[in-house]
């Protein structure tokens, strides 16, 4: 059929970026048709794009890993669990459900599994062709509300109960407390009960963390936030943190945990080399523990709570498949207070 | 009481060791007199001695962290536990039993703990005073394989079993596999049936890491000896690492990590500030665990299983408390194979 | 000195409750005298003043576990902690912190703990003497309210968090949601964002379990509430039981858990032996898993809640010391809405 | 194509197995037709075969669950792993690798799992047809040892690694010593370095288990061998227990538990109800633990230690297909030492 994508042609900066006509199969076994109604954009978008990212894209590519959508039509309708109408968001990264890490509860590291926007055209499209096994119902929210849950409530839900095992009254620290990572780790973490510092770069954000949950906002613009961070848990430092920058943060969150405290690290390209002090790491028995996507149940979870209206992604901005690139300016910036999202 | 011990009055090189008479208390309530049977003398001793542990001493001092010994007299002996001619071994690390540490799990992290040639006069000695606390019963094994035991293998315990939860055909990555902490991270994870690589910088000691459980024996004297290590696992990388050294050897152990692998830092002072490689670290879902000194039950299990003849320290010398400059230096000389030890 | 005590002479009903003046020593090396502010009243003091629990006593006893009380005075007061005036709780539990139990992370079990009104005379008093190391500074609520922290919130504490390892979204099954260990289970679940499910005997006490934060409350007067439970979750189970009841509700909690699903037995005088249906058990992957009193770190976590107004005791009637007969009956009837406490 | 098959037609004693010739469909897409070298003959398959275990099945019915064959024909053969001549083992649980238990680790328990010789006809047969999925290479070992490998070592693997997390030193308690699952579980605890205590019903079988691993073999044929097997571990108990009798064996091993011991639940068929002590259970924080089939890696890792020599399944008496009704006969007479397996 014929539709509309932002197709990619090169690696490159926002210019790159296009709406173009675009023509897609019909959907075969074991895939559907998909009416985009909402993708969200993700810093790991911006890295694709500029080749940061260090993953190989093959051209013509369509970005867009976390999307929620319509099912137009079903590859073989013949007792499937979908037909036209249904309201999905498509898993960000659909594991194959076969290999080792899959049968072993990590499916979020399948290496085998299946992307949209990197391993296939994504959702800054009108519409997508997506498998059948990456399908989840949604609840009756607002589309952009729904496209802004998978990726970075699903890893804030990773990095916090899977990794790091937060319990009640633990005190949490989120650096990007007010991006998108960090204001679902912020909420994820209130509901469970813990007491969270959000750290931002700049005031502007402070209201928007404490909304989410934070009970204390710390400025990393000094460098005395680690001793700031510890002096609000009376000296003993923060049992988990939800580190994603990297550099000096990742070194500055390290040095406010307290003993046994865990790093969770789900990213890091603000500084990919940090410097590990080994002897702190010993003497106080801390913990860092890589976290990457989500599992399928993750996101499962995330939809629950959110149709429960117990999280509430914020949607900092939206756009058209027309303002791609103002959307890209916009992550970017770093000005963003919770997602950025496209409507088709 | 009259007795000899070798006694340091400043920091520094060898020379600052003298075999000395001394005057030692009346054990007093909760404390006992021993006599040394023998002290293991541990790579901390040496820093301690210099400096580099960052450790404060009160002068004079005396060193010792390893010891067994014999009841000679008990303080309160009414109701004790413990007589005249019992023969024992000091904890490492004697807990206070009264911290929050203590009352959660982490025992051996306790703050307030006491620890034997450090807080007080240590094992270097023919005689000391010990808290009975840390008393534990021996089995009849020769006294320099007791002292063997306690920091190495308890510390090889905790790694292994505690942070790492090694199991059965797992591969374990073992840098400096024929020193004390090494040569019982070999043994322990064999007994649990693990798959066992050892790295030792020269051939010599090849021999002796297979004896004691490995099998492989890798030689870290080129660059490659990660991609050595992986080719091992048939590209997969290894389950857990014991890792002690720090620097190079870090970098090296967690770039032969497999995915969900868990490194665990038990020291690093040949390299206090490896670089992380975050990304690697969240991509592959590495974990990285601090381990400090060793829980009571931990010495209790090696003793136990060395008992039962199914953990075997390896003595590489024995020396007497005139030696003891001597037996610095052969531990700093790390041509070491299994411990050093001082016999009275 | 001279006070008054509650005083038991033999086994039996109320009527071996007797308030006299008694004489108390005064406090010796790592003691101190408290006046008591509030003591409550449990269960198990029941059945320790009937015989049912199987705990031996020693007359003439003074029951009471659960105590707030202010120093009066220290028994060694030189480089004490504790001075005359402080306002403290007295662990009903106080461990030994020698034990292998203690050390290893189960001081909730350690058998050579001391209990007040077990092992001593206990709070239903006008004074009583303590160990230091069971004190625990209080934040500043209601002393009846404090009474009723430590051993419902404590336990609750422990089969959630300790045992079940609740998660935020996690459906929990809470028998005798009412009662003091059943209301406080409700409030610790829904504090960790899980979404409750209480069992009452009456419709009297639902609103007050609602209050506390249920989701749904389930009468137990027909015999199909489990299949209610179930139904409640979309047929799949609850995630975790707090049971403390034994008997039918124990079967009837076992038949509502969800495949991998954690039933908690934190009691069972109500039905000793129940019959375990070893093929549910094993098709379903269910977990049984005993809890027993607290650790001190669990009643420092609720103390802590509380005081930031996260968790709310109830507090069902205040009785005086006289009254130690009619509390009795009050908490023998079932009848209570929280705890039943005496302010003396 | 044409081939033979012991079928069933009707549930009932072993006269209801009958070799006959029937017909094969040729192997669709993600199938294989494969030639059974071995297949095992496991309790549960008569309990298929009378009716107990309440799974329906459709007739004609072949059994067999547990099965080594050599690929004679590949479904789709283009692309795949798979050629004529590899030899397999047939996954005895087959998971679907979709639904929310597969994705979270639990691939065990899938409800949408695949059985042969449950779900479809099984290796009771000189040939039959097996989903691609659940094929696994298998060394170098004799057909009949490699055929009593999945299921009896894949579920002591399950159970005391996945469900007790057994560490080096641990006593385990093995009921049905000398049995398939059994033997398997004294032989997969003494590779951790476990101690192990063996339970059988006659001394025939003594020698036999302790040349498994066990290091105590303790007779049931009195009341009093929970005690004797208390005694065996100086009076603490046992910390884990592979149960799968049921019936006075479960109540018999709760009661030899240590403090926070483990026991497993992997059967139960000889009584099917036993009663609970849940006042023992939370005194003592004991731990019930469910455990159903194997995971995918958990028959992985047995192959690979039986490839390396470290686990060694004794197979107790080999039959033809012919024999089918005999070999039933030797299980029920719970006579076998080890596995009894049909060779076609
Ligand atoms: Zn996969
Ligand atoms: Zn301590
Ligand atoms: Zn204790
Ligand atoms: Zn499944």
């Amino acid at each position: 059929m014929r539709t509309q994508a932002v197709v990619m042609r090169e690696l490159g900066d926002e210019s790159v970026l296009h709406l173009e006509d675009v023509e897609l199969a019909a959907p075969g076994p074991g895939e559907v048709l998909l009416r985009v109604l909402a993708v969200a954009v993700n810093h790991l978008d911006l890295e694709l794009r500029d080749g940061r990212s260090r993953m190989p894209l093959t051209f013509p590519h369509v970005l867009g890993r976390e999307l929620v959508g319509e099912v137009v039509e079903v590859g073989d309708p013949a007792g499937s669990e979908w037909s036209a109408g249904d309201r999905v968001v498509l898993l960000p990264h659909v594991p194959c459900g076969r290999c080792r890490h899959c049968l072993t509860g990590s499916a979020n590291i399948c290496l085998a599994g299946w992307m949209p926007g990197i391993h296939g055209w994504g959702g800054y499209a009108r519409h997508v062709l997506a498998p059948v096994r990456g399908l989840r119902h949604v609840p009756d929210l607002p589309v952009e509300v729904l496209a802004a849950l998978p990726i970075s409530f699903g890893t804030a839900w990773r990095a916090l109960h899977s990794a790091a095992s937060v319990v009640t009254g633990d005190w949490v620290l989120v650096p990007g407390a007010g991006g998108g990572l960090g204001h679902a780790s912020v909420q994820v973490a209130a509901l469970a009960g813990a007491r969270v510092i959000g750290l931002v770069r700049s005031a502007a954000k402070a209201d928007f963390v404490k909304a989410c949950g934070a009970e204390h906002v710390v400025l990393t613009d000094t460098d005395g936030w680690p001793d700031e961070v510890r002096g609000l848990t009376d000296g003993r430092g923060v049992d988990v943190v939800v580190e994603h920058v990297g550099g000096d943060s990742f070194e500055g969150c390290l040095a406010a945990l307290a003993p046994r405290g865990t790093l969770v690290v789900a990213g890091g390209h603000g500084g990919e080399h940090p410097r590990l002090d080994v002897i702190e790491v010993f003497r106080n028995e801390l913990r860092v523990h890589g976290v990457r996507s989500q599992r399928p149940d993750d996101v499962e979870r995330v939809l629950d709570l959110a149709a429960a209206g117990r999280l509430r992604p914020q949607v900092d901005q939206v756009f058209s498949l027309e303002q791609a690139a103002d959307a890209h300016r916009r992550v970017a910036s770093r000005q963003a207070v919770g997602k950025v999202v496209l409507v088709p």
